[in-house]
């Protein structure tokens, strides 16, 4: 057998195995008893050892300077492993599992201090956190800079000073649009009505179905959290239900939708092949908002929608269509990131992008990070934070080590504002089906420019093939301030 | 570090792993996509390889030999590595391989077979099934008895000649009791009423926690084929429903709710070890047996589940508790195996236990066991099999390698009646406790007496131990020949 083949059998069972963990984090989140816990930590990292060793193993080395592709994609297969090989031997041993102890503790702590609101009970932990990940940022630069690094994990080709640069584009046109929102004197309606779980459940499925979500390769499920899961054939979702909000349950299901029909997208081909997932993180959550917000809270499919909650629920307080699109785009001041609305959503990232950065650079210490954090939220958002759970405290990623990680929420929003003014310059009826709940046009779009290339090209390779352009900052913009216009008589 | 703790540690591992393909096989038949088949069967693959690999590792050869275990559970769980590491090294990598492709293949021509009714389309499959099962026995039995030496892999300890001897003399006493029941007049009345899915699971919940089903280590799941799944702190079961009939969901719940008692029982200590799993599959029977049986269609446990389906379902057709009690234990000739009452069961196994023995000491081709099989049929059931569905083609066992399985039901059996002989003589005051739902005192006595011991001991020891006296089949003799007269009135 050739070098080539052995590499790719041997890949084929390790990503069989990345799918197996996979599971079985669904399967903790959504089905696990209480009790099997600690059980099923050691589950878990009996099959972390195993997927290591693999990801480590010294025959890597040889096949990859020995194997031939015979295509294109067997070049890029060979690339990404290639690409993945040398940052987990560059990572020693040691600093593997100290970051693998010490992260699986912090994040308990974490969630300690901030049920507690207790800065102080986190700081020596995120200490050490940030003193690991930037040893392993170094030990993956080789002399370059730390920060990109990490980047390139979570979305390869991207650096800080480029997202810098266009962070900084942004930003005060963000500001400036938040200020003449908030100035308004447009009030957009809140629901009121009765919405019962199982009700909207329902409407949440038929939702991922009309988003084109295939059911044969796929389930809905509860989670604390929503998260999608799994790729290929079996790529599962998940929602959670507020009966006094049912936006909770459908526009996380929606967002979920987003992730999901993108991993079912892709080329069968490539199933169990580096090529079988998402691009990037940036490119996945370009997906996920896609259909949350541009198609999700557009007034086309908002208008069906309304509609179609009407006939679930009844009277749910909103006088039209109209109405009800300014309803599901109220835009309001808030600490917390993951309730943010579009408009605020890429300032909560930028201030998290800055100060990791600063974290990682070595400029800004653990124990300055609070102040540094309520100072910039005041500069951004004109309000005081009131305690540190809706500030520092608020999010898991640092705690757990994912530094480079939340730029890539914000790159998803650009590239989303790309793919979706080529998707409505191609697509010029496109809002008559979404008025009818229709979204295939839009998924066959996607499915055909983007999904189906799974991780062939590079991210920014890959995006701009699919809009005929390089992805900048400039259609997110001019989306954003149209439709927060319009609905704010601005 | 030591070679026991070398040893225990790379096991440890193992056994985590196994857990890990045991939940992916509770995944496979509760939550999976049907469209991810395909893809799962190279997920399941990836990790059988995986713990093959593991499991046929050098180094325990040499681990195994330098062990030396500082106490008795130490000792036992080195002696039960290295006994499943003389199995798996005698069979040639070679002939497993060609076992797990052939089965695999097997089992949908069987089932298809199964299905069409056509025993010409199994026979080429099962002929290369027996062929490899008794190159496998020859392997393991390296001169012994080929049988035995498949049967070890279930049952450890039992031979083929003292179960035959066993069940030769319990087969003439089953087959009279059999003619005795089915000449007399009695008819106990069949069920009534509406039985709807929610309130037949409720029911099934409620009778699992009754017997002492841990709810934060489990979960109620439905499956086509109903299973208990797991080890320790995650052990799952599931059942059916079938609306015409609750006994099915009813009885196929406390079923599982046995094994699953058993694994929830074993001592903590034996967590993830060799073990911490029941001592063998005999033994595991009798635990389901017990639950279902002994206790689940007793006439007090019985008082309680007719009060309990009443108010549930409201008039179901039975005039009184002692009515209840005949009709839960109605004897019904039939062909099915799963589907037998307590007098047929044994019954059904002793006639496979038979014919497989013959199967694999060459004294029997495939092309002749349908004759067989239907001559055995009609002379221990006095029936006619119609088709080969409801003779020959009913079970899966044989098409997926499972050759020395079939006599472990009737083993467990045979386990239930000695067990629950000593447990009545222990606890006088049982049928109180079990007239008001309530199987604690049951599940404690089993719990300290065999549960907790997991693997620590042979099977046949084990029981022993738990009895005071070497398991024989006569309390289950008297015990089915005491309850089927009074019933029946003989």
């Amino acid at each position: 057998m050739s070098a080539f083949s052995q590499l790719m059998d041997f890949q084929r069972g390790t990503e069989a195995l990345a799918q197996i963990a996979g599971r079985l984090g669904w399967d903790q989140e959504t089905m696990m008893p209480r009790g099997a816990a600690e059980q099923r930590g050691e589950e878990m990292a009996a099959i972390e050892a195993v997927l290591h060793a693999r990801r480590t193993d010294p025959r890597l080395g040889d096949w990859l300077a020995a194997a031939e592709a015979p295509d294109a994609a067997g070049r890029r297969a060979v690339a990404l492993i290639g690409r993945a090989h040398a940052r987990n031997t560059r990572i020693p041993a040691r600093l593997a599992t100290e970051i693998a102890r010490q992260t699986s503790v912090a994040q308990g702590i974490w969630a300690e201090a901030r049920a507690r609101d207790d800065v102080a009970h986190f700081l020596p932990t995120l200490t050490k956190v940030i003193a690991l990940i930037r040893e392993k940022g170094a030990a993956l630069a080789e002399g370059g800079d730390l920060y990109d690094a990490l980047l390139d994990e979570y979305e390869p080709g991207a650096t800080g000073d480029e997202i810098a640069a266009m962070f900084g584009r942004m930003r005060p046109r963000l500001v400036a649009l938040r200020e003449a929102v908030l100035a308004s004197d447009v009030r957009p309606a809140a629901l009121t009505g009765v919405f019962g779980r199982d009700k909207q459940l329902d409407l949440a499925r038929e939702m991922a179905a009309a988003l084109g979500y295939d059911w044969r390769r796929g389930r809905l499920d509860m989670a604390v959290h929503p998260f999608s899961s799994g790729s290929g054939n079996d790529v599962r979702i998940t929602t959670r239900v507020d009966e006094a909000d049912p936006f909770n349950c459908l526009y996380s299901t929606i967002h979920e939708t987003g992730h999901a029909c993108y991993e079912q997208g892709i080329d069968q081909a490539y199933l169990l092949t580096p090529l079988g997932q998402g691009a990037s993180m940036g490119v996945h959550e370009s997906q996920s908002r896609i259909y949350e917000n541009q198609i999700g809270r557009g007034r086309a499919f908002g208008g069906w929608l309304f509609d179609r909650m009407r006939a679930t629920f009844g009277d749910v307080g909103i006088a039209d269509a109209d109405a009800f699109h300014a309803t599901i785009n109220r835009v309001r001041p808030g600490y917390i990131r993951t309730e943010a609305d579009e408009v605020h959503y890429n300032l909560h990232i930028m201030m998290r992008f800055d100060l990791e950065r600063e974290l990682m650079k070595g400029n800004l210490a653990a124990a300055d990070l609070e102040a540094a954090w309520n100072d910039r939220f005041r500069a951004d958002f004109a309000v005081v934070v009131d305690r540190p759970a809706n500030g520092m405290l608020q999010d898991v990623h640092w705690s757990v080590g994912l530094f480079g990680y939340f730029p890539t929420y914000a790159l998803g929003n650009v590239y989303a504002g790309c793919l979706m003014q080529k998707l409505r310059a191609d697509l010029p009826d496109l809002d008559a089906g979404l008025g009818r709940g229709d979204a295939r046009a839009a998924t066959d779009w996607l499915r055909t420019r983007l999904h189906r290339f799974g991780s062939l090209y590079e991210p920014r390779d890959l995006v701009t093939r699919a809009c005929g352009f390089a992805p900048t900052e400039a259609p997110l913009l001019a989306y954003l301030e149209q439709k927060f216009t319009a609905i704010y008589g601005l």
